[in-house]
């Protein structure tokens, strides 16, 4: 089999560039005699790829300059520990809550998590609605004084999306810290990172491979921990030791720096945003005007970068899926918690792929209608 | 260049052949028509890599049934906290002590970061010795009821390995695990689990790449951690979950997996150690019959897999390593707590790298000495 489409929800489809490049230099990065996962991250080489990295997510995201970048591990289910271990050592006890939004799988993970080490306040849940839809902020019930505020801006597995930033200061709490979890649509589009405490987010969506955390955290949110934060999850000290206190994973790193450089040679996040709007409505626009497939989430929310639908008749799901494999277009099985299909069409997934399902929808709703 | 003899303490050389593969499937595994990297982990490819990944490795090591193979993420550096955090939960606070050996820059790191979680007792410490020897067990001075004891196998950068393997039944606590950091001498020469509780390390040195945590548990051992502990760092919760609970380092799991099939072809761990030890007494034979080299490490726990070594004239450090470099001999230069030069000769070093590094050293010694 030659490149399929890959629609994986994560780890997912890279820029075949990127592979490509990878395979070439890795017995051998630039002359210097050896591959890239074999170098000592303290090395020149491995120091001028994290510094490029850096550099270049910066410029990508426009991160301002009071923020740093951080690669760390452990995904995004480690971080909704590492969250609340680093926000809330500065308050007593008794003050320690932070507000959850719970909008889907991830956000529920997300606040279960925290509840080791604060009271959680679930400022609002979408959870009677199947998480089809986003709380309006107007719907919101934060508490007086927490610690932060957590929402997911992309559900990767019911498939909701932010389009709008929540506004704490509108909410009365100019000071709390919005935290999100941007793992499944980070890189999709310009996002205002000053409008965030701390982002984060799993690689294993549309920066890079699995095994990396990127963080993103405002210079005074760096030193608030928790004394049981270990050292190597403690953000100022990944901050000062520019993410190398323990060693990071480094391969992962350099491919995700290709993934920067392959981003900035196609124009940077206004062009992604292009691509991807085009190819969701492509998906969406193809989904709503059949009677043969359905979706389940609301128009104003729904995620350009995760698109679960059904078959009417979901006896035919297996036939479904086997005759997509059998067309190269691969992982297109919906999470066990939602069923039916999903198909994530994140950066690395071209228009062809997306055109390439859409007449595969159309031929099997032809043929099976 | 081509492929240089590359020296470093970790991330570490890696075998030729083994990312001669990962190249050539790069951008499609077995005609998967997609990448490694780029496969969901819960897919049948990727489950198919992991599983023969964890069969290999118990193979290779000899690991007893009554033990998980567990892959995480955040290196030794972070399972430094994970430890005490899995460890310590069916104790009281004042029962929370914990033993460690302290035999270098490692074990004081270790021993440091349990600080955070309990009261540790140094049971003996070689730091007066600037850590050129291992204390024996003799003069250990254990606590009465520790949760655990704590040693670093091997000193990534002081250079001191165990020959022996401590016996806490002899020191009248046989119920107490014993925990070793075996991150720069896993898979160099055959091991007896059974006489651990848990072993743990860092991939990039011995097995594969850096953002891979290898922990070995005995199943008794797997639940009793603290409250503050997060999921995905849970013993129970990975090993029940497959190393899945989180995504896990899919590509990082793939390269061990090739190394331990390379370790297989080989012959496994005895060939290995046969080899290694060859390489060791080459290295340390020369540096022992020549007057411009010293070491400092005691001769019966010198490490063969981390040869620390000076030049009498210190003033010719950078010429010695400008040299080394122009001949290919890589990442010399010691770690900056000790000084002078290391050599680190894992696995994948081949002999002809030591024999290359000797008739360096002499030719250095001729034109210099």
């Amino acid at each position: 089999m030659t490149r399929a489409f890959n629609f994986s929800a994560g780890p997912a489809a890279l820029p075949a560039e990127v592979l490509q490049q990878a395979a070439e230099e890795m017995l051998d990065w630039h002359g210097a005699g050896m591959g890239v996962m074999e170098m000592s991250h303290r090395g020149r080489e491995f120091m001028s790829i994290l510094a490029q990295a850096q550099a270049d997510l910066r410029e990508l995201l426009a991160v301002p300059d009071n923020y740093r970048i951080l690669f760390m591990q452990g995904g995004a289910l480690a971080e909704n520990a590492i969250i609340p271990m680093n926000l809330l050592g500065q308050r007593p006890d008794e003050r320690r809550t932070a507000d959850y939004v719970v909008t889907g799988a991830w956000s529920v993970k997300s606040q279960k998590e925290a509840r080791r080490y604060c009271d959680v306040n679930i400022a609002a849940s979408t959870e009677a609605d199947k998480f089809t839809r986003l709380p309006a902020q107007a719907e919101w019930r934060l508490s007086k004084d927490p610690a932060y505020v957590h929402v997911c801006t992309n559900e990767t597995i019911h498939g909701v999306e932010y389009f709008w930033t929540p506004d704490l200061a509108a909410a009365g709490l100019p000071d709390v810290p919005l935290v999100a979890d941007v793992s499944s649509h980070i890189l999709s589009r310009p996002l205002d990172v000053s409008r965030f405490g701390v982002i984060y987010g799993g690689a294993q969506k549309n920066i890079g491979p699995s095994g990396l955390t990127l963080v993103i955290v405002r210079d005074d949110l760096l030193d608030r921990s928790l004394p049981v934060c270990p050292t190597a999850f403690h953000w100022k000290t990944v901050a000062e030791n520019d993410s190398m206190y323990n060693t990071p994973p480094t391969y992962a790193i350099y491919i995700a720096g290709l993934v920067f450089q392959w981003l900035k040679r196609r124009g940077g996040l206004a062009a992604m945003e292009a691509q991807n709007k085009a190819k969701a409505e492509l998906l969406y626009g193809y989904l709503d005007n059949s009677g043969f497939y359905r979706t389940a989430v609301a128009k104003d929310c729904r995620s350009r970068m995760n698109v679960p639908f059904f078959l009417h008749d979901e006896t035919l799901n297996d036939v479904f899926l086997a005759g997509a494999r059998e067309r190269g277009l691969l992982q297109l099985k919906g999470h066990k918690s939602v069923g039916g299909m999903r198909a994530s069409i994140y950066n690395a997934m071209p228009l062809e792929g997306v055109t390439a399902l859409v007449d595969y929808l159309r031929e099997f709703e032809r043929s099976h209608g």
